[in-house]
């Protein structure tokens, strides 16, 4: 089973038909960055069109249930997420309404203050807001996963300790491997795990010891070492895939509307756009090279499908659960 | 099983339980009149609260088995509808957006003129427009209701004909016995029960014969009346109950934001507010009344089963299926 942990690709026939090819059976997808409400319910109506055209390659994901269903009928459930609290607005009656529509995962923060809780990018960390205990009890009620990966440390170790469930960083490593500002240090990653949470590998150059050019063994023996340290049941992968997407994209990821200057977040200005991908992992066809790269690096069967999609399902199960009363 | 097609009360602790001790399984409740798609979602939020507040008395009903699930735990099964097609704006991708909120009933018009179709207030009529049309085939797609309660005549005859769905005038009466404006012809009531709709007998005063002065027994031989020349299974009860609710709000529904001046609809000048209700159905404690007295007008307990909600029941399960591909 595989299962990814986020991925925000521009989507096409070519992409769904290249999930199936690699055998993925459920991806967690960006569906807003800073989208608000009804700029998110649009983007959801293009998956509904995505949904209704393409029924034999996607369908769309509520529960763990539909990843089995997927797998019988040899398609990819698609789970939506969003990376910024902005869909939601100031409005805690639209988690539920969200929720609702199929949100799964919801970042309290992307690189800047929300009014939930702080980026990673910003020179102080006051920790949750008011508005953000709030929202995380009412993810807490519906169902909804609290994800961290864009958040700062003291956020993200409050958000662990806040949450009555389990909490997620999609798609980051740790930063004593590669020390990007968005990797995560090992207190963070303890918060998370020791909470039953989980971390999601990035495949995302900026987050890759040497970038682009990292080799496949020292991705594999990174998560090794994590799975050692940390618990292997709490990890798994978030690609962070970006496939085919223009520049113009990740200029809208950096800069929204929050800002006026250009803000390169990870670039710089002599590379402002997307880095290229390590040649071991170009797209969805390519889930294989990581399992044979842990297979390479020592670890057992049991691990690697753990680590591959198992964990995941297993936190979907029991995170994704009804609004009670229905 | 007593299920009501239509009610718009200022909902309350109080009603819900007049609700059990009417023994209401199921009702279609009002949630837009005039309201744009952010401010329905706003209703739904507060209809959220409401499940969450009183989840011994009532549930979100999605499908038929949400009456079987509210009957078997003593509840009442809330379904929601729009009385104009204001919450999809101009956007036929909100139809699956709002269905997925779980609505199920929408007027393509409301007295007036809309995006769709024509209301029963207008001068002409010139029918299911284009927009009405793909609108139509998209209802149809999802699995929600075209309701044509407030709706034209050669509007409801075209929508009857155009969808492969049978269709719905949930709240309104033969307009022979009462010709008030917004009751039906015989050419409507048999375009809609001929493709196996519904109509749903309204006990709002201003669409009874005498109005509020109506008698149980006047009430009930019209019912069996209609039921003689169009068929008993194509009927039910959409009660049009507007309980406990403020004269701004019967101004609300009339006027919206289409007019400075003021419109009476059925009213007028020197009656503007609700009108008082039959002594014999003041809210959802007098079904029983109802079922007394087409007892005694001599319709069988097979026939007032039916009547009381078997009906409804049935079209509910026919027509409320899920999103094919899902």
């Amino acid at each position: 089973m595989i299962i990814d942990g986020l991925q925000y690709a521009n989507w096409s026939e070519k992409i769904f038909r290249q999930m199936r090819e690699g055998g993925v059976d459920a991806v967690h997808v960006t569906i807003a960055y800073h989208e608000n409400f009804r700029e998110t319910v649009l983007n959801i109506e293009k998956w509904n069109r995505w949904f209704e055209h393409y029924p034999d390659l996607i369908l769309k994901g509520r529960w763990a249930s539909d990843i089995d269903h997927a797998r019988e009928t040899g398609r990819t459930a698609i789970f939506f997420g969003f990376q910024n609290p902005s869909p939601i607005e100031d409005d805690i009656g639209l988690v539920e309404v969200l929720h609702d529509l199929g949100a799964r995962f919801m970042q309290l923060s992307y690189n800047n203050q929300s009014l939930l809780a702080t980026g990673c990018y910003e020179a102080e960390d006051p920790g949750i807001t008011r508005m953000g205990r709030q929202v995380i009890k009412e993810m807490n009620r519906v169902g909804m996963v609290v994800d961290m990966s864009h958040s700062a440390d003291r956020s993200t170790i409050e958000a662990a300790e806040i949450s009555d469930r389990p909490i997620a960083i999609t798609h980051a490593n740790p930063h004593a491997w590669q020390p990007a500002l968005r990797n995560k240090r090992d207190e963070v990653i303890r918060a998370v795990t020791e909470n039953g949470g989980m971390l999601g590998f990035s495949l995302y150059p900026h987050h890759l010891k040497g970038k682009g050019a990292c080799t496949l063994e020292d991705f594999c023996r990174m998560i090794a070492e994590t799975a050692d340290r940390f618990g292997v049941d709490h990890l798994g992968i978030g690609s962070d895939l970006c496939q085919d997407q223009p520049d113009s994209v990740v200029e809208w990821m950096r800069v929204g509307r929050w800002t006026k200057d250009i803000d390169y977040g990870e670039g710089s200005a002599s590379a402002p756009g997307f880095p290229p991908m390590p040649d071991w992992f170009r797209d969805n066809r390519d889930f294989g090279n990581i399992e044979s790269g842990l297979r390479a690096v020592g670890m057992s069967d049991t691990e690697i499908a753990g680590l591959m999609g198992g964990n995941w399902y297993r936190f979907f199960e029991e995170n994704f659960t009804g609004v009670p009363g229905r």
